[in-house]
């Protein structure tokens, strides 16, 4: 993120692009064009050596927990992680083909009748439930609604990437499954003001609940736009059934001034720091489920979009190939940003609560002025 | 909105204000300190010449409907004021005791996963449903939760303010009661870049559906900083039981520099446009309902704060009254801001996606620096 501070205010304000919107001490996006740090701590030490429970617990908490600490947090979020009642007959009402973020959002709406946040004392409580309840909610209504079965949350997996796909496949993970899980829900967990993370502050500076603001960033994440890459980049890969028809494709693609989904960034300028990550678990699902195509179409469609548009693959790109080589239904990729997100959309609501002014901002007017109302008759 | 376009940009940029964050074409709030325009129309020339159809008609649409015109989408709004059966059985399982704010909003949710926006062609239609369909949406959960009544949404009334009154009553609303109603619906339903507008323009930005935008907007109009207002006055007033009672309270307030709910505004700077309509209308409602305390205190209030602290009462200020004349529970004050503002934020939705960027400022950091993963045994 470049600082403009010294900059003149452009007139128009799309966007808000360049323009501060407040301090954060929670993370840092783009430093030297390809970093990203989650309270100092850069993502690839993240991933190396931190489970998600961990860094969930620095992007709320601000430190990384030792082992007392995480032991006590995570038996206080293992009950939390089941489904009250009424919120598992709302879920058996929501249809088939309903989009899944739609259900996610509708999942966290209704508990927060049920359990209201009340004084903020209690909000690291109800961020730590919704942590907890989120994988439980979106595979309640998908296996409910797909295949009949009230599927459940009592998985007694340790982390919770393994929780969720125990509960999407109906087995335990394998070791690699719930590594990879584990490392992708880090990749996502927090990304500074971006625009989801944004619609949570705007709603946390009316002083709402946070149950309201969470609520609100699934919203936004829901934009295709902003979340839903790695599911428009799965569904160009799995087209393809060879390197050479995807290569092929993609350079039409970049004829027609097509966009190509997962590549390029808002913020980094020079790679996205996520990718090497990401790309490295996926090449060991393929390895490890024989796969022949997925992995060597994406990699050579990185490669071609290297080498003509000098674009990188972002964090997005190789989610997908990962994510499917996990079975995980292509419409459920989002949700699982859901998933981890929730950690950064929760820290940065407690951060806009603690030094607060509600964010209103200015219009420039460009309508019609002084007009006097004519009776009806007279239009 | 002052025009701040050749101010420097403060660094902190805390809750964005004096910044622009985009052009409108809908609305103008405070030009020469005082006044709230509709697409170019005085909200005082709307209030008395026009009704609360016409208004949502020309906040939506960008014109006052003729007769015809405003016939055709009357009758295309009213068959959309019902429930569909498996959002009355979400809403039977909402407790008595949930925050109503909570109950719209995750109405609103639900209701997007049985009919989905799907292509932004679509999104008049969603805007006249959400319209159509918020007065049911609370009261039926309001009566069921609290008489055990599921009540009939199919009124015939003519205002969807009447319809509210209907619905929640039990009767027909009198010619003044629909009419207050009216109007009410009329001073709320616009008012530019305010928090909740603002939240779902945010959404709207990442191409989300409307749905998501709506919901994430009543999320932040929850908050007590932005809606509830009109409900904290009405806590207020209704403590006192003599004029001399609740002047000398509120002189013991402002010594203890105390907050007094429903007074000044963050851009009005001489008045409030919609205090004085709304004051006459409370006005006629005490005289008819013989009240001789709840109107005569607010008044009292009124002249005292402007004598101690020349401070003016804004549009929530005698809404309390007003409404509390009409039988609705205080509770449900601000879910009427909802069914009236969602003209205002579907607006500003499509205005939005017209002209899209999406919205994603910057923060400035101000946490720790690179840092080291420990392992967690070393911590």
């Amino acid at each position: 993120m470049s600082d403009s501070s010294s900059t003149v205010k452009k007139n128009t304000g799309a966007g808000l692009r360049g323009q501060t919107a407040g301090q954060t001490a929670i993370c840092t996006v783009g430093a030297e064009g390809n970093s990203l740090r989650y309270r100092g701590y850069d993502v690839v030490d993240l991933a190396e050596n931190a489970t998600f429970y961990e860094t969930a617990y620095l992007v709320l908490k601000g430190e990384l927990p030792n082992q007392v600490e995480l032991d006590a947090w995570k038996a206080k979020l293992e009950p939390l992680r089941a489904l009250p009642q009424p919120l598992k007959e709302v879920l058996e009402r929501i249809p088939a083909d309903a989009h899944p973020m739609d259900v996610m959002r509708t999942g966290c709406s209704f508990l927060g009748n049920l359990e209201q946040e009340g004084d903020f004392a209690n909000q690291q409580d109800v961020a730590d439930r919704l942590l907890a309840i989120f994988p439980a909610i979106v595979v309640y209504w998908y296996r409910y609604s797909h295949d009949g079965v009230r599927v459940s949350t009592d998985t007694g997996e340790d982390g919770l990437g393994a929780h969720f796909l125990h509960m999407l496949l109906d087995r335990s993970p394998t070791e690699l499954e719930a590594k990879v899980m584990d490392v992708s829900l880090i990749l996502y967990a927090e990304h500074e003001f971006n625009a989801s993370t944004f619609t949570a502050r705007v709603c946390a500076s009316t002083l709402s609940d946070l149950h309201s603001c969470v609520t609100a960033a699934i919203g936004s994440l829901r934009g295709p736009l902003h979340g839903g890459a790695n599911e428009a980049a799965m569904a160009m890969i799995e087209q393809y059934g060879s390197v050479d028809e995807a290569v092929d494709d993609v350079m039409k693609k970049l004829s027609a001034k097509e966009l190509i989904m997962g590549f390029g960034h808002a913020v980094y300028r020079l790679r996205d720091p996520r990718n090497a990550i990401i790309k490295g678990w996926s090449q060991q699902l393929a390895d490890l489920k024989g796969d022949t195509v997925l992995y060597a179409v994406s990699e050579a469609i990185e490669r071609t979009m290297k080498e003509q548009k000098n674009m990188f693959a972002n964090a997005d790109f190789f989610h997908a190939s990962a994510y499917h080589f996990m079975d995980i239904p292509t419409s459920l990729f989002t949700p699982i940003f859901v998933m981890s997100r929730v950690t950064g959309w929760a820290a940065h609501c407690f951060e806009q609560r603690a030094n607060n002014r509600i964010i209103r901002p200015g219009a420039e007017y460009i309508g019609p002025v002084d007009r006097d109302v004519t009776p009806i008759d007279a239009r």
